[in-house]
């Protein structure tokens, strides 16, 4: 661990100051090996993460495409962050130095694999290229779900890089020890608030501190508008059963409360019902789930009731209203991982913007309306109300899907994050790990390449 | 109290809902105001923070000058950080839907008054411009250093505002409740490191996390070469001694340590003690900077003894050793705010950058060397290391003043401030009260305006 470390601290310095296009090449590097060995690799996935295999090959395609997201962004240039003003002696408050503003890397970075994906967000996801992007060593904290997958992984990503840029640990012993050393600068968590709150406050104690990236997961609310249920209610009840059972449940983009018009919970609860059961990624995730619906039910009427036999988990549906939620009931505000969602029945729209002004902080909302002015005595407030509480906000789709793309934001207020300015998709993730620098009045060959004239 | 955060609570839906253009304009017209007062503001400065007339009057024209560039950012449109991704069925990775990012306001913003620059970053400074700018309503804490001067700045710009959307507060009970109150949702403060960290302090005790932006200070540290030194030294000390009185040396940008090669410190010496005495801002900065004086004495020789008289304090200049330093005695690598700095004397170059590699954070580094070839033996090292260390790096000029313009980077790693990420000058200072948030699959006429197809 000292070794890992150690190296990671002695890369950073020749990795920060690599050019954006020897990354973008080392990023592509990674990529193409991904890609070679993507049959082995979604082997070892679907016999550890009990995933599809399908599911899991679009991942890794998920997983290069990021990659080469990112090496893209590194050649275009925006990467650096370049702001040039030249010396002007005239400048209105005062003269005006030479000044050349770039983005530098903070330092290793530890990044921890996330449970729900094990491609896209893990080994060699997201957080790692673009802390690597960024100029930043990465150190992987793997997920406990899938070690195997992880160790073939980082084998493969650690060929590729330069030494020391690149490397993968286990086990939560390690994981302590990996926040609170002092050679790591940056932190980027995705998965279960539990685990990460604790991360972070462990973060928290450091004498100097450093950002904790944690993505941890929400409720992601859908608002159904009482024309919307009128006009397209079975199309809806079915899109949201759909969505609630994707990758069973186990996604921190899971809708996890429904909120519709009195009467239209019985439609929403019939789709449910015709769903099939599937495998939860492992015992662990299991026990934690049927403990979260056992807690729930204690507090909301039981819709559906999912169960689990031999082919794995059914999804469950509950039942609340949001007079009850907003009476101080709100257990359904809080996140259950796994096929476990809650349908919130409001009697007028009053009620439904009132529910709307009391959600914390979520990666996602989406609103299920009417576009052509039926729906105007509720939408444009609901609207309002829920873009000040969510990263992302949803028309007439299903928020499962984060598309990789540059005007992506997967992120949102606490408690869904711990950084509402960042996002973990994107090529704006690289952000998370630079920082501003400016030099003043410097000749050219001291510069950074970046920012020196041409000569 | 209440009745204030009240109101800004209140006016953050509206003035955040306002165009760019409306906010542009209401700057405009904050900077319109401060101008025709300027002679009233100046006289009122005069008497209550011991400055001259024209430096005040500089710096008047500093802060509206800052408005007027926060506006004409608002009206180049980048402030809304907008990204559009158009929906794209063949997307690589997925089909993509319609993705429109924007950034959007934080809420309310408590913004803490500096003791060195009433006005710049003071009631209408550049915290509060640029948070205006945000669309962020403003409660200002004034210093306690000049509290007429905060009234009637104050008076002037909520005259201009619309209701609410500005206020001013005094005394320490309130900042405390200020920066605890559920209605703030970010907070800047440029001070000393001492209240910074008790305010720090108190905004992590919040259930919900807020950023806390914290400019303290640094030491700037100067770092002069040999051979500079050899070719340019009485140029240097000179150089050194008018940045080290400047305002008495009441900046957080003032050089408090001067790192020189052996035999150098002499002529330093002879300069600072031409400095002549000048008031410092009242009489509690006085007895902190006596205090701080002191315990610095206690440690190090005196190489120039200001004292103090009628005309204030004269500069003080002391003395260490790159090798003291270096084995534990520190106290030369903390700030004391007023007119003192050390001289830190080295051997050779491997014990200037061992000096260089121990720094803590710093707002500022600057270098004097000699650019054609005579320094090659350790600049590169020397540059590479302190660009780890500090926000701003200075080539053979000085580092109090803090250019007003997009390129500027005043901030750095801690313990120099809270973020290393944000500046505090320059129109990026908008973005620490901006967060983002992607509307996906919207129709034009529900989008903010900076987001919808032209109609």
């Amino acid at each position: 661990m000292q070794e890992v470390l150690d190296r990671a601290a002695h890369a950073a310095r020749e990795w920060g100051a690599t050019s954006p296009g020897d990354r973008a090449a080392a990023l592509d590097a990674v990529a193409h090996a991904l890609d070679r060995e993507t049959g082995e690799l979604v082997a070892l996935a679907e016999w550890e993460c009990r995933l599809p295999g399908d599911l899991l090959r679009a991942e890794v395609g998920r997983t290069t495409f990021q990659l080469r997201s990112f090496a893209e962004y590194l050649r275009s240039g925006a990467v650096n962050g370049v702001v040039i003003d030249r010396e002007d002696p005239s400048w209105p408050p005062g003269p005006r130095p030479d000044l050349r503003r770039m983005l530098i890397p903070l330092g290793p970075v530890a990044v921890f694999g996330s449970t729900s994906y094990p491609f896209a967000f893990s080994v060699a996801g997201s957080d790692t290229a673009s802390a690597l992007a960024a100029g930043c060593p990465v150190v992987v904290k793997a997920s406990h779900s899938y070690p195997d997958l992880a160790d073939r992984t980082a084998e493969i990503v650690e060929e590729v890089l330069p030494k020391g840029v690149f490397a993968l640990v286990h086990g939560q012993r390690r994981a302590r020890q990996l926040v609170l050393d002092p050679r790591i600068k940056a932190v980027a968590f995705i998965g279960s608030s539990r685990v990460g709150r604790e991360l972070h406050h462990l973060v928290a104690t450091r004498p100097e501190p450093i950002p904790f990236y944690g993505g941890f997961g929400s409720v992601n609310p859908v608002f159904v508008t009482k024309r919307a249920a009128e006009l397209r209610g079975s199309e809806i009840a079915r899109g949201f059963a759909r969505a609630l059972g994707k990758q069973s449940g186990q996604l921190c983009t899971k809708p996890g409360l429904l909120v519709v018009p009195e009467g239209f919970a019985g439609d929403v609860a019939d789709e449910v019902r015709a769903l099939r059961a599937e495998p939860l990624f492992n015992k662990l995730v299991a026990k934690r789930y049927e403990t979260g619906v056992e807690a729930l039910t204690a507090f909301l009427d039981v819709l559906v009731e999912g169960g689990s036999g031999a082919g794995g988990h059914a999804p469950t549906l509950l039942r609340t209203t949001a007079a009850d939620v907003l009476a101080g009931h709100d257990e359904a505000l809080s996140e259950c991982f796994g096929p476990v969602s809650v349908v919130a029945t409001y009697r007028d729209s009053h009620e439904l913007l009132e529910l709307a002004a009391a959600l914390p902080g979520q990666l996602t909302v989406t609103v299920h309306g009417t576009a052509h002015g039926e729906d105007d005595d509720v939408l444009p407030d609901l609207i309002g109300e829920l873009t000040g509480r969510a990263g992302r906000i949803v028309w007439n789709q299903w928020p499962n899907d984060i598309a990789t793309t540059p005007a992506m934001h997967h992120g949102g207020p606490w408690p869904a994050t711990t950084s509402p300015f960042h996002t973990s998709v994107g090529v704006r993730a690289v952000e998370r790990f630079q920082r501003p620098v400016v030099f003043q009045g410097f000749p050219s060959h001291f510069l950074p390449e970046v920012l020196a004239d041409e000569r």
